[in-house]
């Protein structure tokens, strides 16, 4: 096996860290992440790092980056409490993948890309049309990390939508069927097909 | 699209809304912990929350549940300092899965399965042998989430072992290529299969 130590991590060159340590934690969740602003302005950014935290209330959080220096995504959760998670399916990687760049808060990504906005139930977040799963999120609370000055953001679940077909009988939703993706690294995305679903697992007994 | 509001969520069966939530979050990372006693005993458990949290310096972060009764992950852990993320592979889902299994903290799961502990350079935590992508990773902090209480634990890496074959030029690790898995819901493994990387993005120019 090929192997870096700390030393090594410290000395390379920034890009290939950041390819090399972004791909390490294994594949990632593909999530669009839709605000808007007080003064109407919507927003539509792709986020990895989006975890499930528990189903009892039922959480999500997700880890904003001080990198990101035009942080509209959090000033709109911060400003109107809430937000919308919208997740990548094939179809639309290459726009999905455009709202990293970095524009301006006065420019909607919508604006900029084939993705459509479009509202529900008088949700004040623009949710992203077609996407299998959609979900209204309200904003919960926020931890400043001391390690490495980033925010983890978490929300509760307010709405949740999902594409017809996907939901089985005991409530897990099929995201293969739904050509959801997943993230690898800064850059990848990676279509997975489900292998198999295991049982609830007892002990086995010592002998 | 089916629909489920806040107070759907809430009057649903427990296990129907644990198999919804947890997979309504998008493809999970799919992580074996190893860890060991300060009496000598190892652990390996699996986690679906391993998130990049940042490049450098090079942290990752996962929660842990509450409901995780036995905490031998947490307690070895906090004892040692260190612990490793092994990432699971299309040959050893089964196992891996086993490991949810609610063993006493004085049963080692390299014991009850087939997965195989192994050790690199004087590190104490145990490695899981022939995972594609191994890391020795040394506790940094924690954080106390309120909403749930449950746990965010922040480690370094020390150490990053890669199998032959799976490092690209720029840094970027090939997860496919090492038949690393992802996880939908609580029991379903995924393989994912990459389908393109994309550039770094730029705004399009306003027009």
């Amino acid at each position: 096996m090929l192997k870096f130590t700390k030393t090594d991590i410290d000395k390379m060159h920034h890009l290939y860290r950041i390819n090399l340590i972004n791909s390490c934690s294994g594949f990632k969740s593909a999530n669009l992440i839709g605000t808007k602003s007080e003064d109407g302005i919507s927003n539509v950014a792709v986020f990895s790092s989006v975890t499930h935290l528990g189903s009892n209330p039922a959480l999500l959080g997700f880890f904003l980056r001080p990198t990101t220096v035009i942080r509209n995504t959090y000033n709109n959760i911060k400003n109107t409490g809430v937000f919308t998670l919208n997740h990548i399916y094939k179809d639309i990687i290459v726009d999905a993948h455009h709202t990293s760049a970095k524009y301006d808060e006065n420019i909607s990504e919508f604006e900029m890309t084939n993705l459509q906005e479009h509202y529900k139930s008088e949700f004040y977040a623009p949710f992203v049309k077609d996407c299998p799963i959609q979900i209204a999120m309200r904003y919960v609370e926020e931890y400043d990390i001391k390690a490495n000055n980033t925010i983890l953001l978490i929300g509760k679940i307010e709405e949740l939508y999902i594409k017809d077909g996907l939901l089985e009988k005991d409530g897990f939703i099929n995201l293969s069927e739904g050509k959801v993706v997943s993230i690898n690294g800064l850059d990848g995305y990676a279509t997975p097909q489900l292998e198999a679903r295991l049982e609830y697992q007892r002990p086995k007994s010592v002998e």
